[in-house]
């Protein structure tokens, strides 16, 4: 397994020592979205490229990811995917429409759609092991996070057939056929299982499941409907030893059981202020986040201000941060500024 | 004043002990939205009349009102109108786009653009005054609940030019420019005071200060750059006595604090259990709610199942309960269902 060697590597950078709460030189930052749409080399390089093909294009893919890490100095890479990746490698009918999102063809809706969900071999996503290979000998000691969507936020797009506001199918589906609900999240779970691994043995230095819309569910549904496939998830992963976060955003209610579920690290929208954060998640988790991305549109002052409101909060939690935004990055946010937040996060945190 | 009989007139009815948290027969029950998208009947009034339009019209917004008094025998009527009528009345160039929401021609984003905020005067807005006139008579005993948008959803649409997901051209100036944020907050919640205190001179036995998009906020900016103008409205009207609900999405966090800007009820949406809910809010206050609208899409039984929880949750909170959704009925929702909760609800809470 190649994973093991860059382990080793990338062991002593300040964001795999915060995720593990081990002293840090600095505060570590990276920033949810900080490959893509918000940079204009992005735009260049995917130009006329259907963001789907780009995710499967390993050259391009590789170089999205390395952009940020080239303009920002961040202290972590994301790898260039989508959610809804591992479901087209599988064969769904996937397409990821402009100012839409994704649109499924067929959406799941019955047992028998069950069936159109096979399992997830490491072949479907060559081209994974294959921008990660290219990524590795660049980032050097800069480690690669490897990303999923979490079951809950995949059965969402596949119930509904795309982006939902209120979710009303797939929670109809939860409330009232609890039974295929089940079949279907733990299928979703062994699929992002399966492709996490095959991000971690391809070189990735810790992961992040994204739960996007798990915020719609109230901690009772989450914990009956969700947790358990969630942490099947983290758990078949346990065994590589690489950190393991999880975020999702409108979470307040949930943190708690989103650390229970198996992360090493949660990640917290900017709703909770981090050492309130601490208090939910309980002792031995690692918290990252959690600046409102829209504060990038103030000045320079206002950035550092609630930037040191952030910084002050996660001190105060007394235990290991890594600086990252409540949410992506927007698309509209001046490139610049995001620049100037690394610089500030780094020099006001040196030890 | 023709507002103190008609008070006297609803002063026993259940919706308006519960908000006092006076013992009630049953529980009462209305639906945010509940008059409006989701009845044919209401289609039907409508057709080929734009929404600003019938808000405008005092015989057919009395008719809408009514409508879901008469098929779900609801305990309270809320007076049908929009968000961003007061802005129309006093002159704003706002338009509501199918599938869009409003649009507003020309935003508020610098100092000179606040002198297009002049005050609501209550000839503005004679058409309220004239359509509650009607409504009186048909409603008898049942309350007539006023509504308005809180000032920062207000001050959201009008820096946004329209509804917006993420607020960043608002929180840029509330960051940037807290000044010109706090003089157009204010001035907002001046315009929202004029038009509750019209409907509530006209009859209305209590009011709901809906604040949709606040759960955008953490609570320090809350508190901060917000709550003083919501406290303005509430303080503003208390000394007429009719109930004062307060409500916003995603808010759980802003619980406490919408509770202390001077609410009587708050409103709580399907994130937080009531039980809970009560903890954040503190003594002294009824609670609405909060059934997550997309139950209504499952099987009957589950709805109840559900609607038990949150009766049960209610129950542990030891205070007054306006049972509601937490959030607007949803558009597709079947009308049948929402007449089988109200149903299902004062049957099961019979005293």
């Amino acid at each position: 397994m190649r994973g093991v060697s860059v382990h080793q590597q990338t062991a002593a950078s300040p964001f795999i020592r915060a995720c593990r709460r081990e002293s840090v030189p600095h505060t570590p930052v990276w920033f949810m979205r900080q490959a893509g749409r918000s940079l204009p080399e992005y735009h260049k390089v995917r130009e006329g490229i259907p963001i789907l093909e780009s995710c499967t294009r390993p050259e391009l893919a590789a170089e999205i990811t390395m952009q940020p890490v080239r303009r920002h100095s961040v202290d972590a890479a994301i790898y260039f995917s989508d959610i809804v990746v591992p479901l087209k490698a599988i064969g769904m009918d996937v397409d990821i429409k402009p100012g839409l999102g994704p649109v499924i063809a067929e959406p799941i809706r019955t047992r028998a759609d069950l069936a159109r969900l096979r399992d997830l071999e490491p072949d479907d996503v060559s081209f994974v092991t294959e921008a990660i290979g290219l990524l590795l000998g660049e980032l050097g000691a800069t480690p690669l996070i490897g990303f999923a969507g979490a079951p809950f936020t995949l059965a969402s797009y596949l119930v509904e057939g795309g982006t939902s506001r209120n979710h009303e199918r797939t929670k109809a589906m939860m409330y009232g056929d609890p039974e295929l609900w089940r079949d279907l999240i733990d299928r979703l779970a062994d699929i992002t299982t399966s492709f996490l691994k095959v991000q971690i043995e391809a070189g990735a230095s810790a992961v992040q499941l994204f739960d996007s819309w798990v915020g719609a569910l109230a901690p009772a549904d989450y914990r009956r409907h969700v947790m358990p496939a969630s942490a099947r998830v983290l758990d078949a992963i346990g065994g590589y030893g690489v950190p393991r976060i999880h975020f999702g955003v409108g979470t307040g209610e949930l943190l708690g059981l989103m650390g229970e579920a198996g992360a090493d690290v949660v990640g917290v929208d900017w709703r909770v202020p981090l050492d309130e954060a601490a208090r939910r998640v309980g002792p031995g988790k690692a918290l990252q986040g959690n600046l409102d991305p829209s504060v990038l549109f103030a000045p320079s002052a206002a950035v550092e201000a609630k930037a040191a409101e952030v910084l002050e909060a996660a001190r105060a939690s007394g235990t290991g941060h890594i600086f990252n935004l409540g949410h992506g990055v927007l698309p509209s946010t001046d490139p610049d500024a995001i620049t100037r937040l690394v610089e500030y996060v780094h020099t006001s945190t040196e030890r």
